[in-house]
Formats: structure tokens, sequence, C-alpha cells
């Protein structure tokens, strides 16, 4: 932005200019857009961030995000209660729910295992992962964290924690993403699918 | 998003995929970031918005963004005031500013005369540079705006309206852009080029 822009307009740039994979020219776009708006369309967008922010918190039992104590997967009477999946976002159970297959619970880590970003397993949500599990109902749980360093370092501190516990812990199957081209296939990916072929 | 998320989320994920060249993807991606901010982050974001619909006007003699009544640029005394840039909004005021190379003033149209999206010569702000140029203190006016069919005809219009007063009027240069590759320039602008061809 050119040293004339007004400072509240600069503050907005700066303000989108700070969200993540928005660079100073997006910004700049949608700042401009933004006063185009009419304001009634304005004020709904930033009453829309406060009002997100306030209303939702973590659901008491998987920790996915709500507005109410518990979430609308946790109680829902229809859903397997024997199995959950472990994620590190909420953004992992809506992909999950766009599958419309998965019919267990989640468990939301908020976070991986990260050494290099400080992150150790006590800022995750994992205590609250085992004290769900004390009551024995529930079979298996599902590691369904990223196949990156941090993932597979979560995946197993966790499935160690539980071992104990005489449940069944499973991770995500490696392989081929179905539509790829196996020309462009990474070796480790590769090797993976190879190892868990199966008959056809 | 799944049937799942919370009513405000869903909101704010709207607000987001309602500004230009922000997809679904994108604006749950920024809607889950603004809810992993501190909330004094989201309050600052929030009151950006409604400070910057608020405070930022149109300069009473540009027309430019500003946030008192006469701008900086226009309120600068070390501008030439003999030179006027005309403008379709003001982000062509602030990539010629980046320029650092022009120092004239500037009068922004805020649009382009376009009969397809119904916006005729009285939408825009044309009658505040013609009296503008009432005091003779004008010399040039530069016709900035875009070379495409609106940019033009907006350009075509204002220049006849000001062909007797005596003002000379001028228009930005077409040709190759710095830096591009002749091989992808299209037709009218290699034309153009070859036309406005200069000694070495």
């Amino acid at each position: 932005m050119a040293g004339y822009s007004p400072l509240p307009l600069r503050r907005l740039v700066e303000q989108f200019a700070a969200l993540p994979g928005i660079g100073m020219k997006t910004a700049q776009r949608l700042a401009y857009y933004v006063l185009s708006m009419p304001e009634e369309q304005a004020k709904e967008f930033s009453e829309a961030i406060l009002e997100a922010h306030e209303k939702i918190k973590n659901c008491t039992v998987c920790q996915n995000f709500t507005d109410s104590e518990i979430c609308g997967i946790c109680s829902d009477e229809n859903r397997d209660r024997s199995v959950i999946c472990v994620v590190e976002t909420p953004k992992e159970v809506s992909a999950f729910e766009r599958t419309r297959e998965y019919n267990g619970l989640y468990h939301v880590l908020h976070g991986l295992i990260s050494p290099m970003d400080g992150v150790g397993p006590e800022q995750l949500h994992i205590k609250e992962l085992l004290a769900r599990l004390q009551d024995g109902s529930v079979r298996e749980v599902i590691m369904a964290t990223s196949p990156t360093v941090e993932g597979e370092a979560t995946a197993m501190y966790i499935s160690r924690l539980l071992a104990h516990l005489g449940v069944i812990v499973t991770r995500l199957a490696y392989g081929m993403p179905v539509g790829s081209e196996l020309e462009y296939a990474d070796e480790v990916t590769l090797v993976k699918a190879l190892e868990n072929r199966n008959r056809i």
C-alpha cells in the first residue's frame, strides 16, 4: 500500500494479510471489496467474526467445534459409539463427514506433537481421549492423523498410551491416492502401495 | 461444510466465501483460522472492517479513498497540480504511487462506462473532474483507464467532454509489457508496439 492510504484502510489490509495464504495484493483487493459493500453487509461480516469467536467452543466430549455443550455428532443417537476416529483439527472431521461413509465418533487433538514448534503431548487433548476409553464401550480407535513426521509421531505416541487399555488401535491405510498418476507417485508411497496390495 | 457444523461457523464461512476470489475451501480455512485466533485479535479484525467502512470516504476533490475531507495526495503541496491522472478505482492510484515516478494528482472515476452492466457516465465521478478543470490551473489530463472496451470507451467519452476546455488530454502508451515474451503477445498489442516503436 502506498504511504498515502488512509490508516483505517491500511489496518484492514493488514488484517486480511495476516490470514494464512493471503498475500498483500489479495489483502488489498479484499479490503477494497469490503469498502464497496453496503453498510449492512460489512456489519454482518464484522459480526460473523465476533459471533463465531464467542459462540464456538470445543465439544466437551470430542473437542470438535460446536455451539452447544456437546456437539451434534457426539449427541447423535444413530452414530456408532464403539469407534473413535482421532484427527488433528476440526477440518479433518469435515473431510470425513463429507465422505458420508464413516458413522463412528471423533476425537479432535487440536494439534500434533511437534518438538520443533514446541508442541508436546500435554498441549493436545489426549487426556480427554483417555477419559473416553475408561468405561470400555469403545472397541476401536482409528489414528487418522496425517502421514507426516508429526502425524506419525503423534499416532505412535497415542497408540502406545492405549496399548494397555484393551482397545484396538488402527491407522489409516497408505497407498496411491485415487485418480493419481503412477508416474508421479513418490517412492515411499509406491512401496507402501505395493506392500499393502490386495487381491482383486 | 458438513451438516454438523455449528451455525455461527457456517455463517463465517459464508461471509468469507462471498469475498471475490475466495472459494468454499479457502473460506473454510480462513474461518477456522479466525476461530484459532486469540479473542483480542478476532476483535481487532472485526473492528477493522467496521472502522474502515465507517471512516473511509471519498476525497471531495479527487474521489480517492481517504479518512479526512481532502486526501493526502490532494493536500500535498509538493505534488504537481497541473497534471491529473484519471483512473477507474483507488487500486490504480496505489499502483501508480508504487512506481514513485508520478508526482501529479489523480481523479478516481469509481467505475467505467459499461452499458452491459447498466453503468452510464452519470454514475461516474465525471462532473467532479470537470469542476477541477474550470480554473485553468490544470495543463494535462492523463486518461489512465485500462485498455479494455470499457476503459477505451470511458477514455474517449471523457476526452471529448474536455476537448473545448483547452487542456491537453493524453492516453497511456500501448505496447509490450516489460519482461513479457514476444511469442505470447496478442496481435493487437504487437501491432500497437510496432506502430509506436521508438529510436534506440
